[in-house]
């Protein structure tokens, strides 16, 4: 196919027939006559997960009550996910706990991250990382009173990177423009400097291969929501290096994080390794969901996943190139493959509107303010068939100048 | 009557037809053949939650995916649950935030309720809390250096509320006995002791009326999947006192607190009011099942079902003083029911194997280290009659030993 020919559904189609990961579509649910390109915010429903959430319900909670914690093995359920999802970035099973949200774990392992370098009071982040980490970043520099939060530009990174700090935090996919940042490089600036690195995985963990283990690694947070499907608001994980295992201290040190929860003794003790990140108890619908979802994704595989991710994006991208051409956008993301993650950010000045209507024609993506429209490639359930139809919903909607009617429609809901 | 004859089935089969609560057993899925006294634990599956968690995965995430936060009101549910659940704990419904685990809520308030008391650096409780209030405590007070847990016994609470006291946190309901403490009183003793109060209420939430604002509460989280029927893990809450709104900060500063999230700020900004304490993203499988639960005792009404409670503890306690005489049990429970939870806590050296022995009669109790065995009546769904065949069942284990048989089974699994 030449790159300035344009390209028919039939070329898509084919590109479906040729996907060894094609068949996977059929483990999850997605309704007629929609194409959803937002699994980057949330993930579809595994059809295996509908049915052991309703097991869980009806037959777990509903028949053997109390006594599934033990018989059904709710308490294992957190280590069985982390299990299932270590492979997914690089990690052992035991450095991996599922607990809690990724807003609650970045204040656990940015706190533990403090403490294992002491007398250092600096956090770096980035100004465009995801706000809840800049959120829970503050909360606990205002808690803690000496700790600074030092916001830099994405370029301004390296010279951040003074004696002062502590912990880098970074988010390895960013949110608005699926920019990937250099794990490896970055991870091993931060330790040349003295600090330790705790990475967001949000954006990555199933669709983004991430080494953490292979990177040395310290510290990472993950969603459990995006492209590990594990439904609306689902439990996060969060990742500790091995050989933090014996230091790191968790101020979050409730009852399930202790060596012997159900000794009941009123002094805390941390459990072995990183099990000690979980805190209340385990939330079992969530989580069953959750790993129904890990599961699928781990079975295909992370690699045979972002080769994929990575050819509907490319696909996806050249097609708005071939289609869209004099209708203003820019493309936001990277157009280098291997620093994109699983979505392609367009900026157009009616972005909103554009992608209100759309929604209109069952082409689902979504906006981020100022002017960014997302398309989030899960590569796991999507066609590139759907590229094509997203593409060509996208020339209809600037040809048509649709998106006035949605911008339109939206004013007069407001006024 | 009389106290001393012995009492017949149909003397509680009476009860259960005069009992104006008892076509409530009708909306919750109890399985045929048990007895369910661990309803302290974890509640029984109310109907309708079972409906609406397969609606939730099915409809609201299988087929309108994204949308649903709006078009479903998934963005509403902290709000709509705390909401059903305020009237049952005596506060308005914006004093109520429903987020994270108990545990994780007890941190936030600890740590804001310090900030309310600068200058003082002590946590005042008791040694027989639950243990993860204890340990979040601990928790908090390593990573701040300069905060002391001044752990007391019960009688010496009054006596520990020095000068130096920031929050006086308690547990309304013991976990163990279920033994009542003065809500009213200790949070008058606390506010003449310059210190504000944390409240769990954990063990009264749904069963126990609590007038957290007549008595002038400052602070207090709980459970959910107790006897609010929220299910495993559900989702727990937050209360905040209208007069400390203002100035309450919680460290755990996530972006579902933030005063305008969707902004994508930089900086944090709370929420005005008690939904700052909102954190990450709400769980909404769990959040779903929460509301069924709390919406149906919410409908009965804590007085009533408060009453029933205290005729079923009464009626257990009287059966087991007039059939379990010679049996060596001790109540360890207050024999008084204002000054008793929803539950019959007896003690005995062979507890543990008692409670094996019940279970395997179908009576689902449970055994707390050292010699505690438990008996929870959860009045939305307990009838009478189980209070009657709950006690003869005791009796018939300790009359034919059948305990020994439940010792050695359980040896035997150990070796």
């Amino acid at each position: 196919m030449p790159s300035t020919d344009r390209l028919t559904r039939a070329d898509a189609e084919a590109l479906d027939a040729a996907d060894d990961l094609a068949s996977l579509r059929e483990e999850f649910v997605l309704p007629e006559g929609v194409v959803y390109l937002d699994g980057n915010s949330l993930g579809a429903l595994p059809r295996r997960a509908a049915e052991r959430v309703r097991d869980v319900v009806d037959r777990e909670w509903g028949r053997d009550l109390i006594r599934s914690w033990n018989q059904n093995g709710w308490i294992d359920l957190p280590r069985r996910v982390a299990g299932l999802l270590a492979p997914l970035i690089g990690a052992s099973a035991d450095e991996v706990a599922v607990a809690d949200s990724t807003s609650v774990n970045v204040f656990k392992l940015l706190a533990g991250g403090l403490r294992l370098r002491p007398g250092r009071r600096v956090i770096v982040s980035e100004e465009a990382n995801f706000p809840t980490d800049l959120y829970v970043a503050q909360g606990l520099a205002r808690l803690l009173g000496d700790v600074e939060l030092r916001l830099v530009p994405r370029d301004g990174l390296g010279a951040a990177l003074g004696g002062d700090v502590a912990v880098l935090m970074l988010t390895h996919v960013d949110f608005r423009t699926g920019e990937i940042h250099d794990l490896a490089g970055l991870t091993h600036a931060a330790h040349e400097a003295g600090a330790v690195v705790l990475w967001d995985l949000a954006h990555s963990a199933g669709a983004v291969p991430v080494d953490l283990d292979g990177c040395e690694a310290d510290l990472a947070v993950g969603c459990g929501y995006k492209y590990l499907n594990g439904g609306p608001g689902a439990p996060a994980f969060a990742f500790v290096a091995r050989r933090w295992h014996s230091t790191l201290e968790t101020p979050l040190s409730g009852w399930m994080g202790h060596a012997t929860p159900f000794a009941f003794g009123t002094r805390y003790a941390p459990a072995p390794g990183v099990e000690r990140l979980l805190c209340g108890t385990p939330p079992v619908l969530g989580l069953a969901a959750l790993e129904c979802g890990v599961e699928t994704i781990a079975r295909a595989g992370i690699e045979p996943l972002r080769r994929k991710s990575v050819a509907l994006t490319d696909l996806f991208i050249r097609l708005i190139e071939l289609e869209c051409g004099g209708h203003g956008f820019a493309l936001a993301s990277p157009r280098e493959a291997e620093r994109r993650g699983s979505q392609v950010s367009l900026r157009h000045p009616e972005g909103h509107a554009i992608v209100q209507a759309l929604a209109a024609r069952g082409v689902i993506g979504d906006f981020r303010t100022p002017d960014i429209l997302r398309f989030g490639f899960a590569p796991a359930y999507l066609r590139f068939a759907d590229a094509w139809d997203a593409a060509l919903a996208l020339r209809t909607v600037m040809d048509n100048r649709e998106w006035r009617r949605a911008e339109h429609r939206q004013q007069a809901r407001v006024t």
